[in-house]
Order: C-alpha cells, then structure tokens, then sequence
C-alpha cells in the first residue's frame, strides 16, 4: 500500500549528533518497509555507528558522505555562504533536486531555516515561511501552534497567511473538515491592543474558507477550544519552551514531593512511569518534531537535544508529510482561498 | 513591631465581586492585627456579605460606598472619563489622598492600569509601570517576571528600567543582594534578532550597579538560574498564562491517568493533595497577585478568577510591599542607578 520514498537525513546535528541520529535511522527503515534514507555527514562517522549496530549493509540506508557541519555556533547567513557542503545543506539540497522527498535535520534553527528558504523557496504567493508543531490538549485531538519561532516579528498578512497554512496542516493531519482557526492574544484586549493581531483578525474574519473562531490566551491554548493558534514567532517560542520549562519544574516537584515521604516511595515506583508519559506528552519541543511549512519542499527540524527516539518521531512526522502531500495541499489551499495573494 | 496601616481594596471587581473579596477582607484583617481595610463598593451588597460572617461591627472593617462598578467590558478610557465614583477608582483616589497606603483590585486589568497611572502618576524618572509577579523555581526563591501585560511593546529603554525595578523588586522580597537580573529572548539569537532587546542588554551590561547575567529562554525561567526575568508585556502575559494552561492539562491528564486503573484509585486519594499543592504553586496566575511597579503608590492586582484565598494572598503581598516601602525604594534606586534618566 506504501509507495516508496526517500528521506535525507542530517545526520550531524543536535547534541548527540550520530549517536542519536543513527538509531533513530535504523529504527525507521525497519517501521517503514518502503522508506529508503540518504543519511549526510561524515561517511567514517556514520559507518562506525551503523556497524555498531550490525546496519552497515543495510540496502535503504545510504551515506552521502560530507565534508562539513553546521555547528550551533554559526551564523545564518555565514553558513549559508561558507557551509555548502554541510550536512544540512546538501541534506536540502536532496529536496531540491528531487532526490528526496523530504529532510529531517535537528541541527541549528537559524541555520536550517535560512539555508531552506534559500535552497528551496517559499510556494506561489507564500511571504515566510513558518515553524509549526502540535502541543496536546484536554481532548484527544492536539493544537497545531505557529509559528515558533522562523520569525521573530510578522505582519498582519503574514500572520493571515499562517492561518491558511496552519488549517491545511490540521486538516490534513487531524481529518478535520473545518479546523477552528484563532489569534493568540493577551487577555486585557483593551489594554492598547496589538495592532498587527487586530488586522489579522479582520482579514482572516473576511474569509469565508478559514473558520476563524477568535482570539485565545495563553491558558486556552491546551483547552482544546482551537485546532490551530496562530502567533508570531518570538511569542511563539517563548509559549512552547514554557511548556518545557514548567513541566520540567511540575516534574521535578512531584518527584521530590513523592521522595520526601516513606509511603510515597513505594507508590512512586508505580507513579513515576504515569508521570514520565504524562511529561512527555506535555513537552512536545522535545518529543515531536516541528515542521517549516510554506516552502516547496518538506524539512522536519528536530530538537536540538534531540534523543534517538525524538528523532525517529521527526522521521516519522517527515513520512507522514510526504504521504499527505503538504506542499501540494498548502499551494492548493493559497490558489483556492487566498484572495489578497496578489496584493502582497 | 508592626506599625499601623491602612489598605484600600476594590471590593467589587473579578468574577466573584464582594463574595471572595468580604472573606479575604474578614480573615486579613484577623492575620494582620494593625491593618485596617477600607472596603470600596457597593455600601448594601458589602453589609450583606460581612454579616453573614458576622463582622458587620468589626472596627478595622470600614465600608466607602462607591455608585460605580468597573466591568470586564469597559474600555479603560471610557472607564477613566467616566467611572469616577467605581470601587476601583475610589480605592486608587484612597492612595493619592494618602489615605490608604497602598490598594487591591482584582477587576478589569486595562482599566486599573490606566486608572493608577492617571491617579498616582510614575514615580520620577521612569517611564512606563509595569506588572510584576514571582513564579516558583526549582530552587526555594522564586523568579520575578516582568512585564506581564501593562505595556504590550516596551523600548530598549523601557525594559532597561524594567531590569532596575525587577531587580529592587527581588532584593527587597527575598533578601538577595545583587539579584541576576536577564532578558527573555528566543533559543536561536541567530535568528533575526530582536533589535530592541538587544539593545536593552547593552544598556544592562553597561550599568554596574546591576547583575545582569544575559538571555534566558522559555524554558530557562523556572530553572532558578535568574532572580528577575525582563520581557515586553505581550510575551511576559502569554508565557504566564501558558503555566497556567498546562498547569491545568497536567492536572486533567494526571487526574485522568490515576483514576483509569483501578490500583490508581486508591493512591488518587493519598496523591491528589499533593498534586493539588503542586498545582497551586505552579500556578501563579491564579495564586499571587501581581503588582504594578514604577508608579507613586502601591497597587496589587489580584487574578480576575481570584478565590477568597487567592485575594487573601494579593492583601498580604500589598501588607509586605508597605512593610518594604517599595515604591520609595524603586525611587532611591533611579535617583542611584539611573544614568540615562535624563536622556530619556
């Protein structure tokens, strides 16, 4: 039933480089019998780790050996100009020539960000490009939040625009028919409010193929009363690494609370395997990958300190996009719905 | 030891109006055997609540019968032209006259920001208040955070001051001597940048006098690596109101997974306090109040949802600030520190 594809992996991102890439490439050509995965980096490097893992011989693990690596340390724009055969770049690059069907990379944001807006370019009538991921809720279906964090500022088309994109990515993911689109704003509207956010809420009211339901706050974002919550990039960001920094806190006062007692200690045992699933649910910057959407091309960024199984669930994002054909619904949607394409 | 005081409180704001703010106002008064509240609102509704506690006689309990209430739906101008006889204004007149030393609203945010700034003026030198409050930390001392929603966009300047304020905040309330003052900024600083904090930490590097210790992240605010953390009041609002959101989901989930199983059951009943008390303290939100700074007065701003208990907290915290004389000690620290008050 799978049609085959192919995957190009940046191998040497993120903390762990290829201690967490490699398992995390094996592991899923052995979930996806159909996936073929162009693994970039250092080729001595990838083989140690591959046979490490009795997986040199593997026939849909190909390495593309590259003499360069983007560090966290590098300039955008420095590594687009001098890092050309990085593993990022060419891992892009796959994309752009059709040699892939998508990238996956958990190396530097600035960076990966950059060198795909330049290597692949934004769809038809598309201004930026954004970062989107989904965080759960209290229902069973997760928010999709953008974006978080490709653009610091936006303006008020951008942000219309996230809203287009953000309900095709719920749409298509979720089997929503009408995703309930919303602004993220902050609670006192009246106080002097953000005009930006006041503009995008009339364009997208305007349009009749979004389903604009309002704006939410911050406490509403896991209520699941949205399906998509559209932000600029550095609110965005700040949202979603929150979300990590208070469920590292909840878990580490839980952990120490069920410690302090005697009686607790034998339950949390039994609890702290609960806790662990729960924590992970709610850290979803480090459990899910999180997509650039708007360009043509699919590139799933994976977080930096990325485990083997966060980078495998990046992977697993990537194969998913490609089977629901994202760009293609995205540029659909802009053809279809997008009445101030051209005034942009 | 303590020396008598006086605090106005806006009886009448928030969800629950004089049934949360009577019984905080009965039990404050019983904690604090010096303060005397002036309770501001609405002469029968008030008389009603404090004889169904039966402290209608109670000598340091006086009524100010005000005609006005400020609701959620008034714009802050309207609600300055046009309530001059509200609860809140009454309370904030209180202060002015130096007849309260300090006041206490849990009503309509935007209109008690434009109301105090009207009312009390800024203190010499600063240019715009702002909202601050402490979160929890994996550490014992908490983290102040400001701006959490008086000022949506704040300039390189503003948030330099905010950085002195903070700071005076936490020296004062947790005794530290040189707070570590930083600036939240997205992961990815290589990403386009945000001019104006950048800016603002030169401005913070420059000043000796405070500890600025540089960028923090989302995730980096409850870790305890800053006794002060500075943002526009936009992202402060939203990242705060995220605690609260996945605060409430990890209860829901938590909740959801010990009751599912039967062993669970059992242990719900030991755990939910526990958990409950987490929940609390990882809810600042809802549980402290937070106070506006930089203006010539004391005004602690309780959450729009408070309990009974939850404004309790809001009069202790304005009981503390005119025990510490902030606003006199904010005033010392411009007249010191300041070297572009001038400028500005």
């Amino acid at each position: 039933m799978q049609r085959s594809l192919t995957i190009a992996l940046d191998m040497m991102g993120g903390d762990y480089g290829p201690r967490s890439s490699i398992p995390a490439a094996v592991e899923a050509v052995h979930l996806h019998p159909t996936l073929t995965l162009i693994l970039c980096g250092n080729e001595q490097l990838l083989q140690e780790q591959l046979s490490q893992l009795d997986a040199l011989q593997h026939p849909r693990l190909k390495i593309q050996h590259c003499t360069q690596i983007v560090t966290n340390a590098d300039e955008p724009a420095s590594a687009l100009r001098n890092k050309k055969d990085a593993s990022m770049r060419i891992a892009l690059d796959l994309v752009k020539q059709g040699k892939a069907q998508a990238c996956v990379s958990s190396g530097n944001t600035g960076a990966l960000f950059a060198m795909a807006h330049y290597v692949l370019k934004m769809l038809p009538g598309i201004k930026r490009p954004a970062l989107i991921s989904s965080v759960p809720t209290e229902t069973k279906k997760p928010v999709y939040l953008l974006d978080l964090g490709a653009n610091v500022h936006c303006d008020a088309h951008t942000l219309y625009q996230f809203g287009i994109m953000g309900s095709v990515v719920a749409r298509e993911s979720q089997d929503i028919e009408h995703p309930r689109v919303s602004l993220l704003n902050i609670g006192s509207e009246d106080i002097k409010g953000h005009e930006g956010i006041k503009e995008a809420a009339q364009m997208m009211q305007k349009n009749p193929a979004l389903n604009y339901t309002g704006y939410s706050e911050g406490s509403d974002i896991f209520s699941g009363k949205s399906d998509v919550i559209v932000c600029e990039g550095f609110v965005g960001n700040v949202a979603l690494k929150t979300c990590e920094g208070i469920a590292k806190l909840i878990m580490h006062k839980m952990t120490r609370a069920l410690k302090k007692h005697l009686l607790y200690r034998g339950l949390a045992l039994i609890l702290m395997p609960v806790i662990k699933k729960i924590y992970k649910k709610v850290n979803p910057d480090q459990y899910n990958g999180a997509s650039l959407v708007g360009l043509r091309g699919i590139v799933v960024k994976s977080h930096g300190n990325a485990s083997a199984s966060a980078f495998l669930a990046a992977i697993n994002e990537a194969v998913r996009e490609v089977q629901r054909q994202l760009p293609e619904k995205i540029q659909t949607a802009f053809a279809e719905h997008e009445p101030m394409q051209d005034a942009s």
